[in-house]
């Protein structure tokens, strides 16, 4: 198969530039590093942060929140770095998406609560954090989410994810803040729950 | 049908004594409450604390220590508010428990790692603290569990369990530290996973 090892040969010795260098990216790459690069190129465009992936749009970094204020206006906005986060409805069934913005440090964060049945039969709550933000400041933050109940603490700990790579592969990792319906019903009242959120400068 | 309900009449106003009466018990109890009273009696005789259930002995709370001493000698035993429990090899398959004694404020907690699929094809783990005494004992405590990684941070904080409750409904219920494998893997170490335990008077 002489033809493939010689193509090979080249492949291996060219440099290609990143498909985002009309966006700023001069990154020159390898054939076999181009699209490992151009995952985490941060000229890549952004996607709306919305869980659901119901909202196809895509734009930069600065254009983010002005669409969000102007597509997804029922999301409420809460100022400060200690809020609670109240999802309501926690039984109602099947897949559900609970959203909130919080506005702090200069910033903005949004919150998920994500309920989900990854393994049958089996319902999960997955919480979690994204900055509306490139990798590098959100490397700045750290998050807490807790639940508190009588005489019991739930609490998750961890750096804000960037709203570049988005929360589904955390949430498939489970990492981030992971609790099934009977933890949540410890902690929920009359089938709300209230996560507190804190977000800290570290 | 007369005859049950002539008999429905006398068990709804006769006395019965509790059945542990012979050990020190003098509750006198409807019938109708007087299962509910010997489950949770506080001269019902304690079961052995060890996680599986392979162990069929009963005794007094005076004399559990003794036991585990002579018959559980493998399980470690460590002193302090403030200790580690190291659980190893983590990733063995199947139903797996870890165990070991911690000794603080004159008392004796237990603490237990489980591994079980209580869902198909889905592994987790719980783990929870329980205490070698009364459930009356066990509310003067607190205990916290943490795992500790790169960046993140998982903590539970409830009461201990009483041995005489016991474990088994609370990990059932969900009611302990619950984490799945791929948590457990952000955390663990070579295969090992340290537990942060931390008793607290309140
Ligand atoms: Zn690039
Ligand atoms: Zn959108
Ligand atoms: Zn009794
Ligand atoms: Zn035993």
């Amino acid at each position: 198969n002489i033809r493939n090892l010689a193509m090979e040969k080249v492949a291996s010795t060219v440099m290609f530039p990143c498909k985002y260098f009309a966006s700023g990216c001069n990154a020159q790459l390898l054939h076999t590093d181009k699209q490992d690069h151009e995952e985490i190129c941060e000229f890549r465009p952004y996607s709306c942060p919305c869980p659901g992936a119901s909202c196809k749009w895509q734009g930069s970094l600065e254009q983010v929140m002005t669409h969000l204020l102007a597509v997804h206006k029922s999301i409420t906005t809460l100022k400060g770095e200690d809020i609670v986060f109240l999802a309501t409805d926690i039984n109602l069934p099947g897949a559900v998406d609970w959203v909130m913005m919080q506005s702090c440090f200069g910033h903005h964060f949004m919150l998920v609560l994500e309920k989900q049945e990854k393994y049958d039969g089996h319902q999960q709550f997955f919480a979690i954090v994204q900055l509306i933000g490139t990798r590098k400041q959100a490397e700045n933050f750290i998050y807490r989410l807790e639940l508190s109940g009588h005489r019991r603490r739930l609490t998750w700990e961890a750096t804000p994810r960037s709203i570049h790579d988005g929360v589904q592969s955390a949430i498939m990792n489970s990492d981030c803040l992971v609790f099934d319906t009977s933890i949540a019903k410890l902690f929920a009242d009359n089938g709300n729950l209230g996560i507190n959120v804190t977000i800290n400068l570290c």
